[in-house]
């Protein structure tokens, strides 16, 4: 049996939030008692990640003194220092608060867009002081339940300015960090501006300093809107716009469901933990979920440790499916090229142009062959199975 | 009672596929029997329509001889000169022929891209000869119902020469034709590559003349994820990439109806309708749907006039919107501006970040003032509902 | 312009918890201060309600004495006599507590669903106490995130065993209320059993007092689902089952949004309204929905009032859609008998069967009528739309 | 490694619709050219299938002269007998052809409703004639599109009659075959009546022979809505109503797909299978999908197999799974009985009831148990991977 046990190199963070979640939920009250950051860093390390995340209130409550935020910093940095946990990413909360019902960067109400830009720019500051690399935004009110609140184009326009504006301001401060937007398509809001990790890549065209800032896609997210992920995955890294990912699992359709990796759609993670160890994607695995409420503290563990045990077999079938004879034979039949045609569809030329325009395809013979693709999916799914 | 008459100016079009839809669907037959283009473009001049588009095939029969072709094309235009109807767009079928079958430009076959640049090539030389200014790409073959089947990286890598050659192609012949990408998420594939408006906007700016290239949005494709259609409308109009629209109306989660426009989702229709007029939107309403499979072509008549007419009753209804004292009233309130905070907010500047840094913010007076959105939006309700 | 003001004999009640919500979510606190039931009863009586319906502990809290749970009925029962406001419905909260994190008729722990009967049994005398004369059931964590941890037929029988447990306690008591169970899909459970109003009525047949449980269908429930709610409530009304309805409203595919009643599909509501007072539906009309987390109490007020005012003018389109003689001609027409046919179908007869089976039937003519239902259906959106 | 052969006693069987797909779809022309019954069943009986299912029309065409039928017939059993295979299971095609196209037995027109009886009687023939245990309906026209157009009670009525009906013809011809109904949410029709297994199994309850009539959920058509198929089957069986069973594969919130079964959602496939074999169901598993339309008939032929190789890996797996001592002592733990409680939940008394009543809970307590049911599911999980 081969070894699953996570390792530094493996890169697995997970937000303060995740294992720190208590359980409370539309319906009921929270099941489990709330751990300090402190005790969630040992927990952590406990289970074996590397790193651990956090929103500037994770950390530090809104509303604590300047003296109480120094010695919980103080505290938090002795317990990374202590574990060997690293902090690469870190990212603002501006959905809890009451102030932000209606959004932060796109409310209309210009106070409140001054207060979030405030609260970003401190919060910067605190993942930059923790050495994050990465840092999050995660619009969770930037959006409506009723189309008749809000003008669409304004709240995109004060989006944008908002992004310049911290842009700017990491420029100005020598910064080295960079942003990385997720998308969410509903819940908290009815429906939220940019829904997917495709609306956010194309916002981020729009943006003065495009190059600071990619995103940031999460498994659940997407699938919510019942999207394949590993696409969306696939053009941010083409894009080269994966700056970090958000793992965990979710049933299409439904409320935010945040499951434990690959515990719903195993052929889904499957893909993805392929796509990113063939391509090399180089960042974190960011867990972004959290346990069934049914858990008491052991069963966080067993979630943070199903996490990324699972992760690793995926990979190692990804490994699998790489090398397997029959796999290959299928993969290189089908993509075989022709060189009759490939030189002449790369690139326009009037004389590539004027070859295809005039070339006598056989339609029905194109249309005849078995592609096989049952058999692959098959042989995939059995790999999956551990059957092969 | 105010005039719904679809009248030119209103730039009213349809599909020789919509009107001319015959009613096949997985589980039966046929339950009209074709009409001829000509057939059609007369059927559309009897309701109103202001203009009709076509794939290729449409029009001319994959299997048509030149001369064949010919004749086709003489009738058709005579057709349209006696009845005054333009063709303001055109597109190509690359889906329906078996060759298609897994996919045209992003087919792992380079036979089949090859053939499907063929096809695109003369469908635009056809489009263009019937004057259509904006030439609309749906790729409903290119996706995958597995993904060990295709390389996602390389199927946008893919899509990408082809636009990219197809650019060249339309400059090099000095046409002024632009394109439109039409996303889908699923249907007649499992997953198709660019589900979403937001995802062909990223695409776009990936292209080589990203400045030839927009977007034609559908309403029942994004609604098929459940996305809010008017955010994608205005992400792609805020970024000048409105190019074309589809409107006709589909129920969530659900196979791809191409409802009546108007006749399932009446709130989302609205403020569909409000924002293109609002925001002086200048190219053709284009209803991609058709009539229910339990008509008759009189039926098919019913349901061309709802889609216009509907519209017309939205377009009025927005109006009265924007000129409702107690909404208007609502609006200003809600979206004040604050002459204290909001200068500092549109522009980076050290002096701006210093000074919101500091900033006192009343943070739960921020929370405690009702919105009156409830109100915005019943209101809303009524104008819809005609009793206001 | 017609009167929409609520009155007594509309039935409206709506429950504690939907007016009384305080805006919590799962990423954000509390926007409204708690009410007091006295002060959301005085609240109930200002914007017109009929009623109001309570679980226990929205009443008594879960940790309040004896003596604290006499004072607070005293006072709820004064605040009911001074404003006139009944308590058609009650139920029990058998979702909040930790104790039920895993279900409460269905949890693998007998504690608790020993607990469950505890409370529940109490929670009827104190909703009989008050005069309701229907109890909800819904049963919100009786469901799994994982099948692993539950054996499906057990979870059947262990609420079979509960229900009739209960209504053999409510026939010793000699009370009359009757139970109402309602289903919802997921939320807060990955998995919620009996997850339509389907399953519900299917299940009440296998109870041993069948007759003295019914449905309680709610809108948002079965739109979560994609499900046409009406189908579900005319298959409930003609089984004799309607004994209550929540009215809310709900987008597809998505969290639990308890919309105002008719703010996002006004299709649907227009068509459940129509039946409710076709078929003489004599229940209360119950908006289990909350105000938006942007509101204030005078927004709650708006929407409380905004649910009622829908209904009614709901309630009159319906009376002008029943009264159209274009609408009711088309009907006519539509649901013509065949004198020929229609006496051989209703029931078996051996001679019936043999008519049938020699008749020669025409089935291309059956197939090329054309039914006008683009027509019936434009027109009904124009009654929607007040445009005609 | 396992032996995975199908064998006639694993009672695998296929439509002759299912291998017999030819992969036309609304957007794409057949990919595969028809094969005649006899060519299917010998295709079959080559890849290990013990039955053949089939509608009337798929064996007999719709317009085929008597003279014709008995040839096909003939030419079938021969087929039959030469191959060993059964037909377990029979069906009509009340949705193909034109006459259908607003319903067959939920019509507005009698002709048609009388049509389909005549139709179905003859179809009930036919299946006995082949040996047809089984009968199923499934309605996928008995719908609507918009609501405007039919009664949803008078459609349930004309339902019940038809069943009523064919109900006293089976009897009345001494037939011994069962009824099993067929639930799907949507299409064809926009919303289909009774649109899951609950709303059928309460539909059956309501007909004159409930005794002769049970259910044949299908995977996909469940999980178009989102629901969790097992537990709708897990209700059925527990009815004793799981007359049949569909098997294939879906996507939540989609057209129809009919993927190979286990091909999409692995462990839903795997606690079907799972629950099917440990209560003992003993009737056929009946593959209800088809192959990609990118296959030829050697694809054809790797799908069916891999449907069945799929069934017979996962129950392997739940045999594991039964037998895993961790997994078992959990499950024990998890569902301990307690003495005190246990014997008072089953039954009312009023003694029972008095007992509970008064019983002293520690409700914290049961509120801090960790259930330890994310470790559950990860064991659950590593089975299905092949690493436990």
């Amino acid at each position: 049996m081969s070894d699953y046990t996570p390792k530094p190199e493996h890169l697995f963070t997970f937000g303060l939030w995740t294992v720190g979640n208590v359980g409370r939920d539309p319906f009921g009250h929270p099941v489990r008692n709330p751990l300090s950051p402190v005790e969630l860093v040992y927990l952590l390390a406990e289970v074996g990640a590397y790193g651990v995340n956090f929103h500037d209130n994770d950390l530090i409550p809104i509303d604590a003194t300047p003296a109480e935020a120094e010695t919980i910093k103080k505290e938090f940095r002795k317990a990374l220092e202590a574990t060997g946990l690293k902090v690469p990413m870190a990212t603002t909360n501006l959905f809890s608060d009451p102030a932000f019902k209606d959004g932060a960067f796109t409310s209309n109400d210009p106070k409140v867009r001054a207060y979030a830009l405030q609260k970003t720019m401190r919060a910067i500051d605190l993942g930059v002081e923790f050495g994050a690399k990465i840092y999050v935004f995660w619009g969770g009110r930037e959006g409506t339940e009723s189309d008749a609140t809000k003008n669409p184009s304004l709240a995109i326009q004060r989006m944008r300015d908002a992004l310049n504006f911290l842009c700017e301001y990491v420029l100005d401060k020598k910064y080295t960090i960079k942003f990385a937007l997720e998308a969410k398509p509903n819940e908290p809001r009815g429906d939220i501006y940019f829904p997917t990790t495709g609306h956010m890549l194309a916002f981020i065209n729009t943006l003065d300093h495009p190059e600071m800032v990619g995103v940031n896609p999460e498994v659940a997210h997407e699938h919510m809107a019942g999207l394949n992920f590993l696409h969306g995955v696939a053009q941010a890294w083409e894009a080269g716009k994966l700056f970090h990912i958000d793992l965990n699992d979710q049933y299409p359709g439904r409320y935010d469901q945040d499951y434990r990796f690959g515990s719903r759609d195993l052929k889904a993670a499957f893909f993805l933990v392929k796509f990113l160890e063939d391509v090399g994607y180089s960042g974190p695995r960011h867990f972004d979920a959290h346990a069934y409420r049914t858990e008491d503290y052991e069963g966080v563990k067993d979630f943070a440790r199903g996490c990324m045990r699972t992760y690793l077999i995926l990979k190692e079938k990804a490994e699998l499916w790489n090398s397997d004879p029959e796999i290959q034979a299928l993969l290189a039949e089908i993509n075989a090229e022709d060189e009759t045609l490939t030189p002449y569809l790369k690139k326009y030329t009037p004389q590539n142009a004027a070859f295809l325009s005039s070339f006598a395809f056989d339609r029905q013979a194109l249309g005849k062959r078995g592609l096989k693709y049952e058999r692959l999916d098959q042989l995939t799914m059995e790999i999956l199975l551990g059957v092969r």
